[in-house]
């Protein structure tokens, strides 16, 4: 039996490999492809079978391309139409060899989600192993609000019958595989745990032992951030994505070309560390940190626009490639070559941010020339407290909240550690902010420097969170 | 500078890249022509421009592809009609940064080739390095017989014009980087030297010190055979071959599988070793070892139906799957998954064929049930001599002879080491030999164990020389 | 939460790296250990922690050369005398960030056997996964005849308190972690689920039904055979074995040299396949292939004469060398360069061994003139029956059995699917005997071609099986 | 014939590797060597001769590791004693199959230098190739102040006999393989020819055209830099130097032992660019970033203290951990874990160091509270020129100079593009200057930004060269 987990680092995602008897079946594979059809082959195995657990948001599926190069059939819920696949059913079941893959429709998170229910016949009929998609995850559970605010109770509700009538009453020895792991943003607050089972997550897990009012209540009013390109890959998943065939070529563009870019419609992004960027930048460009990217770029980048990256050294840009494709931007076009150094060797202006780190802050705090610019999601700043005085953005939603920050103030933007004050720095300087500095450390090197938080602040109720989520 | 030779294995095929000032030239670039991305993106450079000093014969070209993901313009010689690309004629040139590529035309292996003369113009006007395409090899020159025995003459006399007049006037230290190193069936004897001069050439190579007539009349005689994959080579090359977008991937098959495709048209390839393939295989399958591809498959294989391989134990299938891209065999489909003995563990019949090592054969050397069949090419023959009494029919034209071997006696096939006896047994097999022995060792393995090779011997004149090469 | 299973391949051992917090243990690993080093480095941990589930009988531990590297200190069971490391005790406990591994004392296997019981203290106090060391696999237990047949029995009760007192009575949810997976040589019959659970295996496991009495029972009858080579192992894994720092290089010998290696104290290993064997082969030479190293070669090889390999083409010996090192074979010299054609190109004898397909032998069965000689291990021959007529001696006993095998006759010597036959028939030509035919496909070929086997026929009880085991 | 060059980045190092016939002989290997035994395994042949061409000064040299690993014999020449080796003289000669390796004594570099000519006697009796070690490079030739100024004289008219009269009187078409590329600090203006001819060389390099007086009066005027690293260099290859077995362990620190490092002997080294060092470092560290590693830690770092790395992401720490050991910097320890930020979410100070591009210097030129101190080499700014008013210490002397650098000004330090600006910034605030600015882009920056360079001044003549070059 081959069993392998096929992770989307930063991203979170897992796919799943299963196979018996020569013939391989893959679960929600990613759009870099080539990882799975490598597994085949040193296992000198078939893809016979491709399962979509639901269509995810946070993603370009790897669908088409798989079946593309393996003629393996794709096989998703039926209670959506799809532009692709086959529709398969409650109880409907698969054979690889010995094993079986048993069809459970779980709806709650989307309305077409399955889970697979993993048997070894040659065993015993005992189920072994079950694929939960979004529907359960280590130490949380789907997202109810993406279908939208009015559907969100019914969808919590749906969600609830699907974990308590098809997962959770399965045996406690059941090893539960899951779509997603500790920080995707597919669900509120999943734990790092890689392997786990019914029983465990029974027993440490206190959503799952709530009724469903609770449960339903709990689901309704969870904080949740939805990336605008949610939409696009919602749409992508459903009408089946274009096939890419292999990861682009990046194209190394000097230092003259990249300074004629500014004028016309091309997105520069710099990928370096806040420190690098602070340190000297392209004026006006949009920093997120290489790790970053994954998370963030869905909420500034379009779809249109070439995309071109500013790196230090231009190191493993395989991975950061990876990254873009994944999210479906096949408009990333290319880097700096040589790195930014070769932006400051042809004599151009070079911008700095300020930086601060903890006691430097706590130097200046109460300082009324001083405004404090928390950028962190909205849970974070509300569970463990925020630094006094300081006001709250999310750094995705900064662009639409301009108007509230001062112009005429020395804007200090922190998060939790320093990489999205980066990007919230940037943001700003682009629209015209002149003196931002970024908090190196954010609330962790301030509590870590004995700084106090302070909660719930009467001048200070959090202004934007984002209302549906 | 940038400056790199990137070597098919085998086919013995090189291509170049060169480079400096960020941009980069790719010089005949093979079809699995990631090859050239990864250097550009390992050294930051943009790949502009891609020369074709001739349209090959012997594998597809990588130009249309790497166009495809760079960008970058093709470049070939003017004197024929591409499908493609852009006309080049002497003396234009390009510039990458300091350096400078310019154009010689040098006809005479085929009518638009073209050399590329190198300068660092930082350093000196005087030429660095020569691409020299297929006129010059290291030790030999281009074979001009392949465009047809009417204009065997006529290409001879230019291709002496060409190497006087344009190539080896150059000074003697200029470099030369031929398109080909030994092994290559585009030059009778190519040397094996990595690199070499215009002064080692002009100082060690005979050919090059002969006088035009001289030269010609050599040309003439020369005796070299041309695969049947060759015309497809020409016409793919000067139309465009399509693109590949990378590699395929090949699919497992189970013995039941491949049993079923012994009834319908499907091209079964055993790429084991000669005793591997003795030692038991699939009846009537066609042998030819892994190293042997390039060389040998153009020979037998056609471009429509499905090829399958069998191997014994599936390894490095990736080197495989190149040497049939690079040929254009895009059909190639699979392989028997877990290797041959997936075939015996289902129960299946196994042939065996006999081998004998040279002691063996000189017992029996005279024995009238014996016909020694020599399949070595005829100028290997006719310089190192043959075993007593053999008959002689080229690997690559035993299909076009087979009358002229007898039915009742037992075949022992032989070559220089016994890969392409075993070759030449399995196709012998095919054809319903039952009684068919591989000489393991062949010539070589003869002579190391002291037995005498006989030259020139009336009964034996060769028969089957290609007669126009 | 790192968690990552390292599998050497076909020895079927596991070995398993936790960490959390920076910080990073390893379970019992194995030998070639930069392994684990590059997922530290990958993973920016830091390796405190070696934690040795017993001392081991099938490999060299890696213990000692990973401690070299990173400073970690050596942890194992307190109930036997190590030369290196440091004892634990029942329910000393270590920290890793969140994560705890508590020690379990589980004799049985060995005297000195642990578990380790993995919590997440951040998450819960229920235990997340056990790391059973050879205690409990999937699907069986550790095999407890190692301490000499005198012990056997006590070894069994102790084994059974064990699991039924320390592991069994865990929560169903507990994912079981074992040190061996399908096809190891320490358990009789490991399943292939790479993960597993305390609920799964109990209910699926009859072995772990039994009571006590009936458990050590079957124990006692168990039959298994120890390759001599453990007597080695558990010597080095209790004294500490030699460092190896990293692989060895394996020299490239001529044909010449390999020739002057048959008059000394050279081993020389022909790792083809069985049919590439047969079909011609260096004479006198043990074959065994490549991934049939790990299980057999400790029958056959010494530790003190340089090995020397032979195969087809060369590919992939790095594989073949870890094979080598991690049973303590540090006296791996090198290989025939240029592969087995290299032998034969100097003209050298070659032997061929003959094949047979199933149904050439049911056209001799019965012949007088015909030995069959079953070398399948006892279990599987009693299990799934044996071909009419054959007699039996296992593969790895052959030497010691050589009087019972007829010089007159033709033997044909046959496994379940033809490796272990050919392993056979090297050894019966070694000791001179010239008539020896393997048959292709073993066992499952003759089913596959539904041939009949019998069962508990009077004249062919089994003969051989290993007597203590 | 097999021929390879392998070159250690940035060092500039070239390395040979020359076979046939099934050996294989390596020319100057590297400390990290088991790049040639992977080559000897994939060619599958056997490493049986190493050459040192001189006692290198810039690196550890691999001869005793790589002879440790194959049993290859070591030579080198005889003018001089080594701890370890065979000693050759002129006109020894080497076979390897068809190839022949000749030697000649070369001194000058160094008094042992030697120098290997290459034919292939199946071709031809003229040479093809010769390897000059550091007699001759292409553009350059090797240096001959090392021996000390008193033989300096002696050392030059060495080599120009070395020379003219075995080298440059050997045929043009003869290909130069030289010990150094462009980059090295071996030679002083190494041109970046990847392959170059002695025809080549002699028509474009005008050094080789001086006579012996010419020639050996510029060599003695030539002002080249001596890292400190040298002797140590000198001393390990002529005792032998420690063996490696393999590269080491780096392993990961955590953010709070880096500060304990803070108060005890770690070299702690921050190997980011120069922006991020100055958008927030840990204060008083040095910064060289990585790739200037190979050049300048042997300025700084001793090698008894352990030595932890900084970086932003740990990207690619495998290149980096092969510079430190290439220097014999065994000392090597590891990083900080999770990169820079670790630092900072540990709530600790930040330095920052203030960056200019040149438009910001243009703006403050002439201001007195301003000293610009130009840190490139002499070389450098006398042949270029230097920002008006700027004064020079060479980086890797600015230890031995800081009492010429005014405490009371702000310091603006550039080098010709801001790498070096960076280490010398970050030397000077570890000597307690705190107003220390960058400028980004340097003399290339300034020149591009169209700022003027100027000439000899009189007010300006260089104060630093190392007196004895």
């Amino acid at each position: 039996m081959l069993f392998e987990k096929v992770t989307s680092d930063i991203l979170a995602h897992n796919s799943y490999v299963i196979g018996a008897g020569g013939e391989m079946a893959v679960i929600d594979p990613r759009r870099d492809c080539r990882v799975y059809t490598e597994i085949a082959e040193s296992r000198e195995m078939k893809i016979t079978r491709i399962f979509e657990t639901h269509k995810n948001e946070d993603y370009v599926i790897g669908s088409r391309d798989l079946a593309r190069l393996t003629g393996a059939e794709i096989l998703h819920g039926a209670r959506e139409a799809f532009g692709f696949g086959i529709p398969v059913r409650e109880e409907e079941s698969f054979r690889f060899g010995p094993l079986e893959l048993e069809v459970l429709e779980t709806p709650g998170h989307t309305i077409e989600s399955i889970s697979l229910l993993l048997r070894d016949r040659s065993v015993s009929d005992d189920p072994l192993m079950i694929f939960t998609g979004d529907a359960l995850f280590a130490g949380d559970v789907g997202r109810t609000d993406l279908a939208g605010a009015d559907r969100r109770r019914e969808m919590s509700d749906m969600l609830y019958t699907s974990l308590h009538e098809k997962i959770l009453s399965l045996p406690d020895g059941v090893i539960v595989s899951p779509a997603h792991g500790a920080g995707s943003v597919c669900g509120g607050d999943i734990s790092d745990r890689e392997y786990t089972t019914i029983g465990y997550e029974k027993a440490t897990t206190p959503l799952l032992s709530m009724g469903r009012e609770e449960f339903v209540e709990y689901k309704m009013n969870e904080k949740l951030y939805e990336p605008p390109y949610f939409a696009m890959m919602r749409m992508l998943n459903r009408e089946g994505p274009p096939l890419i065939y292999n990861l682009p070529h990046l194209q190394a563009y000097s230092a003259r070309e990249i300074h004629s870019f500014l004028d016309v419609k091309v997105q520069i992004v710099d990928i370096r560390s806040p420190t690098s960027f602070a340190g000297g930048h392209i004026p006006k460009t949009l920093n997120i940190w290489r790790n970053g990217l994954p998370l963030f770029m869905g909420y500034y980048l379009n779809y249109e626009d070439p995309i071109v990256l500013v790196d230090d050294f231009n190191l493993d840009l395989d991975s950061v490639r990876r990254h873009f494709i994944r999210l479906g931007y096949d408009n990333i076009s290319g880097y700096l070559g040589e790195g930014f150094p070769a932006w400051y060797e042809q004599g151009e202006r070079v911008r700095m941010t300020c930086t601060w780190s903890p006691p430097d802050l706590a130097e200046h705090l109460g300082d009324p020339s001083i405004y404090i610019l928390d950028t962190r999601d909205i849970n974070n700043r509300e569970e463990i407290g925020h630094i006094p005085g300081s006001h709250h953005i999310y750094v995705g939603h900064i662009e639409e909240h301009l108007a509230e920050v001062p112009e005429d103030k020395q804007i200090v933007v922190h998060c939790d550690s320093g990489f999205k004050g980066s990007i919230a720095a940037s943001i700003l300087e682009r629209h015209g902010f002149t003196n931002v500095t970024n908090l190196l450390g954010g609330t962790i090197g301030w509590e870590a420097a004995n700084y106090p938080l302070v909660k719930e602040e009467e001048e200070e109720k959090p202004l934007h969170a984002a209302p549906a989520m």
